[in-house]
């Protein structure tokens, strides 16, 4: 049983027949077509030779097969942690430089074996600290950052910039120096694939095709874009006009590859390879769970950890660079019919014989093409409704959604990550630092306790029941003192106070000293302090203590036990 | 009114007569004399000149009197806030140095302007993050730390050292060098205030004192040591024998003096000063709180902070050092019957006389004199037994206190604190993110629902009721979905899944997006969700989204409601 957990392939494995393997084979083929372009535009964004999105492409899927849950997750670059690499490393190596591909290795390593880590000893909640507004605000301005760094590449001229400010001014300034052929390819090229994603499915759909068949040759029309300005560049030699092109791309498999682990560049790196390991997860563990929750499949999440760890290691001795599972090529294999990890591993044949037998294709193959294919895919990440959407319902949420955006765009992705979780978990502790305590009474025929503000409720002079809507810790203890100490000392008739527990889930030891000295601070001027609806484990813990030998009043099971006890006449409980 | 919040002295001053004027020069005498010795024993230990500490004690006093809200705090150099000025300023300035002294007047001004700064903002809220067992952990280590450090006093050696390793391997390294005539009269003095301390009180009973001014005595025992000891050295000579005295101390009132502002010396203290604005501030509303308890006064935090700041603004332009409301200072004030904050402008006119008339007297004053007096007091701040009871009701406090003794004694004061409260919020978050779920069922003859596990209550095969135990927010919304799923496709029976929210205080965007997934997957399973006792503000927010409008279930008032809409036949309620 532990094997079938650690390897899911024994699972699959065992039912697999010709008909799932002609499924496979079918998505298989699709996603490698769509794959071709789509690895060596992300090899680009990562600052690295195109090769390296063929390699990154291969051993990681095989891996991911052996070792993931998901049934039809394709797993290779994806934009936001191409993005993510490139940030990390062009910080610390030269773009272009052999230390930077090698930098790279080690990046995917240290991701890989955090990844490992964290699903070995099960830590996979600690993603769970990503809110989804602030994952929304990031991959949003992530989009954005990953779009306005590919223009360069359209029209031809230099620029530099971690952030949109920096990348802006340098646009502008290099604005002279734009190279009319490159900027006509990358516009036609960028212009055609929204055409093709926006424009063709109707027309696709009057010729005939299903809508699903559509949509999958929808997904492919990046390769027709880069036959044809390849084929353009090669014709009518457009490099003696300054097109710049991929160029000598070696004929081979993935090379065998040792990352380095040198000190210094393993402590600059390790933050950056934890953050891309945990925004990697978070991603694709909501794609694998929005498939699976489709065919009522099963993820595990710390076993997908696992599965992508083992990725991002094969990605590091394979020429590569970091991996996750992505979203577009994931939906392509799913619509093309996958139905087992095994398509993964097809593609990754598919994806082999493309290394060894088409490069030589690609040697004219413009960058503009590859910096039209990645704006296109990103244009879709950005969505700015959650700005409106978290607007309306909590400011908090607002707030981490703005700030994570705002920083990502004028800092960059480590910092709009950092500080949108950091800001997350701020509000959410001042908010539990200053809980709703509600002064609540008896819903007429009923057993049942509500808000005197908001519901219309009978009450009892003597006693004052408090319900505190938070667990008790450090953070609201004294905020408790003071709420009972000023609703005590404004009326005299009161006798009791109950406090309502069914909101308590926890009460820390200075929370439990906060009670001692209500408790006693009441005791001083003759009022009783009794709990109402404690539950079990918070009880368990207070009985551990001597605080409730010396509290002056009871505990009661229900609010209405307590009510009904110390009510005097006039309430229809003492009278009942 | 706004003016009486703002300055407490005209709210008793109006009131002041000649009973509360007797009363409160007493007090001040009696704390005069015991401040003497104490004031200039937290400038050594702040690693500053004798007299800084009796500046220190001068000023401030006036200014809390004015802007503070206890009646009885007394203010100035304490131990603890004195063992972090020496660790802030040490690693800045060496000790001795003008650039220390200096530096001292910065930490104090910044660290007024913080506390001013919360004051005006109402930022007092802060401190609760600091809870009571990392206080109780850090103010053991910190009285360990402060022993240890004035043992090189009190044997005439060298030692140096901000942690406790450091400091032991330093003593013992030096203690060939122990000079015998110091060590004497350090010994002496210690093991006679201790005496004084445990042995004294029973004495003067038997000769008749009353047990409040026999405890008056006891806390002026220092002044005897001194007396005695300085007489001795000036005696015997006994500074050719290398004993080391305080020497020269200029007679004069506290100088006007101006600290510091270069940007450099600010970005170097302002995290040090931040730590003592909170340190400082935690221990003196502390004892100001337990003080006015005794009384029935009030103290108002916000005012507080800007009693502390001004004091601590004042300390910084009259040749001071940081200073906060003390313990053993208070106490003695309020036990010699201290009425109003004048009594503290008495006790700074005591010791501006003490100042200009009775330095020269204490040239003689040997060091070890004033770090036994150090020990003596900072003993009792040393209590492990909150180590224990921790222990006892929760393993997360006591890994908070463990882990904020361990770190500033083995690295130092202001990392154990920032370790204290670090952990705790971690482990808080971590509470919250796995929360106590708990299938609730009806106690038979009550509209009371419980834990199944915990009591024998009812429940229908068609109904399965969950209690989330805490607020629902990003770090548990995966959570929640996850135990939902395995509960329900464990029973093909269940038809309605009701969300008992009653321990739910708030639901933030991320659960409300895991709300509308758990909604949406149960669906497709013919399951309907339903919420039962949802908070007011909760459901205020859950109306301005959509959610509602597409849950298939109902929100029902109460969970009994709830349960007796949907059960089917078998309950008691179904048949009622």
């Amino acid at each position: 049983m532990k094997l079938l957990t650690y390897f899911p392939i024994l699972t699959w494995g065992r039912d697999y027949n010709r008909a799932t393997l002609s499924h496979d084979l079918v998505a298989a083929l699709i996603v490698t077509i769509m794959l071709i372009p789509q690895s060596l535009a992300y090899a680009l964004l990562a600052g690295l030779p195109a090769e390296a999105g063929l390699y990154a492409s291969i051993g990681p899927i095989i891996l991911y097969a052996i070792f993931g849950t998901s049934r039809t997750l394709a797993v290779g670059p994806v934009a936001v942690v191409s993005l993510m690499t490139a940030a990390a490393l062009s910080n610390i190596v030269e773009q272009g430089s052999m230390g930077y591909a090698t930098a790279a290795l080690s990046l995917a390593a240290l991701s890989g074996l955090i990844l490992l880590g964290m699903g070995i000893f099960r830590l996979g909640f600690v993603a769970n600290f990503l809110s989804h507004p602030v994952i929304a605000g990031f991959i949003t301005a992530s989009g954005i950052l990953i779009a306005a760094g590919q223009i360069k590449h359209i029209l031809g001229i230099d620029a530099q910039g971690h952030n949109l400010a920096e990348l802006t001014i340098s646009l502008v300034t290099h604005l002279s120096q734009i190279n009319w052929t490159t900027a006509i390819i990358g516009i036609f090229a960028t212009g055609f694939l929204f055409w093709v994603r926006k424009g063709l499915m109707p027309v696709l759909k009057r010729c005939g095709l299903s809508a699903g068949f559509a949509g999958i040759v929808v997904k492919t029309g990046p390769v027709a874009v880069v036959v044809v300005t390849t084929l353009a560049v090669w014709l009518f030699d457009l490099t003696g006009r300054g097109v710049k092109i991929v160029g000598d791309v070696p004929q081979s498999l993935p090379p065998l590859t040792l990352p380095s682990f040198s000190p210094d560049l393993v402590g600059q790196l390790l933050f950056p390879a934890f953050m891309i390991s945990i925004i990697g997860f978070v991603e694709s563990i909501s794609v694998a769970q929005t498939l699976a929750a489709k065919k009522r499949q099963r993820i595990d999440p710390d076993q997908e950890l696992i599965g992508l760890g083992a990725a991002n290691v094969c990605a590091s001795l394979s020429g590569g660079f970091p991996v996750t599972g992505g979203f577009s090529r994931s939906v392509v294999n799913f619509d093309a019919g996958a139905e087992t990890p095994a398509a993964g591993a097809f593609t990754a044949m598919g994806l082999a014989i493309a290394a060894v037998a088409l490069t030589p294709l690609i040697y004219f193959l413009p960058k503009a093409t590859l910096a039209a294919t990645i704006i296109v895919a990103v244009v879709s990440l950005v969505d700015l409704s959650i700005l409106k959407r978290s607007w309306s319902y909590s400011k908090a949420d607002f707030a981490a959604v703005l700030t994570t955006i705002l920083i990502t765009l004028g800092i960059g992705v480590e910092a709009g990550v950092s500080a949108g979780v950091g800001l997350s978990i701020l509000l959410h502790l001042y908010k539990t630092s200053k809980p709703h305590i509600a002064e609540v009474g008896l819903v007429a025929g009923t057993e049942h306790f509500r808000n005197i503000l908001r519901h219309d409720v009978q009450t009892n002079p003597a006693v004052v029941t408090l319900r505190m809507d938070e667990s008790l810790y450090f953070a609201n203890a004294r905020f408790l003192e003071d709420q009972i100490h000023n609703r005590v000392a404004s009326d005299p008739a009161i006798r009791h106070v109950i406090l309502q527990c069914s909101a308590i889930n926890e009460i820390d030891l200075s929370a439990l000293e906060s009670l001692e000295m209500i408790n006693a601070r009441l005791a001083e001027v003759d009022i009783k302090l009794h709990l109402s609806e404690v539950k079990g484990p918070v009880m368990d813990r207070l009985q551990r203590q001597d605080f409730l030998s010396h509290m002056t009043g009871q505990v009661f099971l229900s609010q209405y036990d307590a009510f009904c006890a110390l009510a005097t006449a006039g309430t229809s409980c003492a009278e009942a």
